[in-house]
């Protein structure tokens, strides 16, 4: 795993702070407090300074940050001020779902391929996305200029499937199996635990509990 | 959102602890160091002690952890003592990719039922779990005493389906549509978003860059 010292936690905030500002944008606000940017998306006002300090100064004391300007200097951050063609390898129910997943296409990730061995879906059109056989990756890839591949695989061909991805020259894999997979260090790697955020639900369900 | 003293990011490394402990366990070690955890999953030793230390005193110093009892007690604390029966709404890609994961019920939760309205579909299993109606969802829920509900329908049936599920008495509920769903302060809510996954990919990308 990269270290670097910026906190993940924070980059997860950067992107709620950017939806949030996407919305305000839309209703034609102009100026906005670190105050107004905490309470609408549930942190406090001071967390919101220290993160957006990570990046150098914003805002004008007394004033507040403009609108336009923080939410295009955030996504300048995320790496979102430009377009991210991705393939996803697996066209079963997860590939599927997310080759239509609306969040992606909002943030400016397009999924240009899915790639599978199944005779039966390859040459056919997923909610518009073309599955190929894996024996077209590199071909796709260089195309499209792919650098992020999604692995939506049973877990037991994950790491199989990672290996295809990082000898075709991926930079980064986001992994949906329920499984570890390894990869080189100069190939980013995330692995989605879906079941983790059911976890923080029993967690709290337990704490509401000892209350009542 | 509910406020703990614990914060949120404790709780997802004491998941990863959990499953880091099962793999330890099964390789038939009796006692482990906070420093050997830390090495296993990739935080510090300091953090490991900081995060166990919120639930009280653990191991004894010098010695360390007794790991069938540490992972005993952070399974608790998670409350993941018991089985956890959890319906899922929506019978698209996404909720039938989600009935079929892994990474559930090997955490003791079980998906007792998936509801739409397809006709096509209720009355169907999908990976051996039956498709219901709609109408159906509070007498399932009852008789098997479901607390946590999993919406995964598009994002413009996001709210009425979670409204549905809050007047049927749900405790609980996991949101995978890419959309701001509202419910009442006494129950617990989590939005899952996919895209920030991928944001924490191209944010390193862009640091790996500047990198070289």
């Amino acid at each position: 795993m990269k270290t670097s010292k910026i906190p993940e936690a924070t980059i997860i905030r950067l992107s709620v702070y950017s939806r949030f500002l996407t919305q305000v944008d839309q209703r034609g606000v102009v100026t906005i407090s670190s105050g107004e940017i905490a309470e609408g998306v549930g942190v406090s006002p001071a967390q919101v300074r220290k993160d957006l300090a990570y990046f150098g100064e914003f805002g004008t004391r007394g004033v507040g940050y403009n609108v336009k300007d923080l939410h295009r200097h955030i996504m300048k951050i995320l790496g979102l001020n430009t377009h991210w063609p991705v393939v996803i390898i697996g066209a079963g129910n997860l590939g599927t779902a997310l080759s239509m997943y609306g969040g992606f296409r909002e943030r400016g990730f397009k999924i240009v391929g899915i790639f599978d061995n199944d005779p039966q879906k390859v040459g056919y059109k997923l909610n518009g996305v073309m599955v190929y056989a894996l024996n077209d990756l590199e071909k796709v890839m260089k195309e499209e200029n792919v650098q992020i591949g999604i692995v939506a695989v049973p877990a037991h061909h994950a790491q199989e499937v990672a290996n295809i991805l990082v000898e075709t020259g991926i930079s980064a894999i986001l992994n949906f199996a329920p499984k570890v997979i390894n990869v080189p260090k100069n190939v980013e790697m995330r692995n989605v635990d879906l079941t983790v955020n059911l976890e923080i639900l029993t967690f709290n369900l337990g704490l509401s509990k000892d209350k009542h």
